[in-house]
């Protein structure tokens, strides 16, 4: 019997779950929820129904897991400890700051509620947070380092088409290779933001600005737009919409997340633990992270288990199809 | 309170467990059990009794967790079943085709006694293991590359002693530069044994074998030694007893878990999944994931858990010193 997949919210993200689900033979799609008129969204697989969100609760002995596919500014505060009362449910709510204050909201309201929800997951937080735990646990005399990228930053791209005279725009946030290296060689660098990475933007101006005066202009805003830009290196390329859309269109991304750290009686042996992500898609490889944690949220309700939970409490072996004695005699 | 640990076996991972002990302010070392005479067995840590394992027994309720450091090839398979019987347990069991049926005999010791066991912790089975199921997890259709080293391979260093001639050898297992990078580049090669590693050998002849007729028949055998050399691109290095001593008496390893896999309706996005270890010390670094193992033990044998687990079965919270508070609010 497969896991009922509900969807709730159908842009980037709900695309994804969508792809993640299909990719899954135990996952099954029961029902896509969204703010639209229903009529105006049309998603991928044959047969599902597109749901106004009013009538979600309809659902609830229909569904087996509800993957809330909000924004974490206002979206998920709200859904995540709302829908958790009708259904057991997962997010990627990835503001780092309010994480505790969400885990509580939505714990108490699982508890109440009896169903369980999965918060944060994606790849960081999410993988990326498994990686700085497992470090910490394993070498718990040493240091931490993230870097990420080469990867599209959706709120810098955004920072930049707020600049006077930009039509539209792309920003890559990017690792400093020499920064690595240093991190990588065990020689436990202190490194300062401008260190770690570059910026690069490419901003396509409307008509009326593409002059060399408004164009000099731009570039000085961006770059020193404070909090966005102005730590860093960064480098501004004027291109056209044309080639903007053709070589610019994707939403890459990725990183790293090196663990140091020294161990023997005299801290004489050096140890590096680095998890690379490359991505070609940045929300389907997150809405993959989801599923498999949709799979373990639905193991962990069946066994009766209520509240919040986030990446860091859930055993691995609870995210894969195969059961513990398939995996012990492949993967282990 | 502290979490008392027991060491059972005092050989390189029983000196790593207590190296990794004195790392962990929350462990605390009670006993190293040895089947030597313990009079003559000299410890690194002040005030901590060496005991004959025969008295193990009458250590049952000073002891959390016993960490045993035996060899997989021998020891392990008799002394965790055995152990369990009266102590919660961790092994590093690192046989992999062996890993089924050594956890069926744990699980029932475990179950009868009431204890609970978690076997094949470190880095492969281990770290690498949680690598292959997060990433078969996250992206189910893929491909899995594991690659080891650059590292000394006791197994192989062993057997290049064996042959007729040689006094001493380290051997290196090297991955291949460019299969590395045709496997992140996304292409999912298929590689053959040859294609992904290379045996550096450094071999010190002994002297009534020192001359090029000998010389050149000990880099032959080397060379097509069933299994461990045959099916490898092999190089023979002579030196002295001195330069060994003083240049490769180490035992750094390390290696890659590489899992690649594509998203999306029509598999158009690729993704990649990476987790590389460069260790100075294998025991120690080994060691240092059975300390935070051990930490989870205890946690699960408080809670009445009984049986056998590996890491897959383990939430990584149970691993830090820290509690889930403090994860989320500096970790996630």
């Amino acid at each position: 019997m497969s896991i009922r997949i509900g969807i709730l919210g159908y842009g980037n993200l709900g695309r994804g779950v969508e792809c993640a689900v299909e990719a899954n033979s135990d996952l099954e799609l029961v029902a896509v929820f969204t703010r639209r008129d229903p009529e105006s969204v049309k998603i991928a697989t044959a047969g599902v129904p597109v749901v106004n969100v009013k009538d979600a609760q309809d659902w609830q002995d229909k569904i087996d897991v509800l993957i809330i596919c909000g924004g974490s500014a206002t979206d998920l505060p709200k859904q995540t400890p709302e829908f958790i009362k009708y259904f057991n449910v997962i997010d990627s709510f990835d503001t780092h700051a309010r994480i505790p204050e969400h885990f509580e909201n939505v714990d108490k309201a699982g508890k109440e509620s009896g169903h369980l929800g999965i918060i944060s997951v994606g790849w960081d937080p999410g993988l990326f947070s498994l990686a700085r735990v497992y470090g910490n646990a394993i070498l718990p005399q040493g240091k931490d380092y993230t870097f990420w990228g080469r990867g599209v930053s959706q709120g810098h791209s955004d920072a930049i088409r707020r600049v006077e005279g930009v039509a539209d725009a792309r920003q890559y946030t990017v690792p400093v290779e020499s920064a690595l290296e240093a991190v990588r060689s065990g020689k436990n660098p202190e490194l300062t933001t401008r260190e770690k990475h570059t910026r690069e933007c490419y901003v396509v101006v409307k008509p009326e600005f593409d002059n060399d005066t408004e164009k000099a202009r731009i570039e000085k805003e961006i770059k020193t737009m404070p909090n966005y830009f102005d730590e860093y290196d960064t480098t501004v390329h004027f291109i056209s919409q044309e080639e903007l859309s053709a070589n610019h269109k994707g939403l890459p991304h990725g990183g790293f997340v090196i663990r140091t750290g020294a161990t023997g009686h005299e801290k004489e042996n050096n140890h590096i633990m680095e998890l690379r992500l490359q991505l070609d898609s940045n929300p389907e490889f997150t809405t993959s992270v989801l599923a498999a944690y949709a799979r373990a949220c639905y193991r962990l309700a069946q066994k009766g288990e209520t509240g919040c939970r986030t990446v860091l409490d859930i055993a691995p072996a609870l995210l894969c199809q195969q059961n513990g004695e398939e995996l012990r005699a492949h993967l282990l």
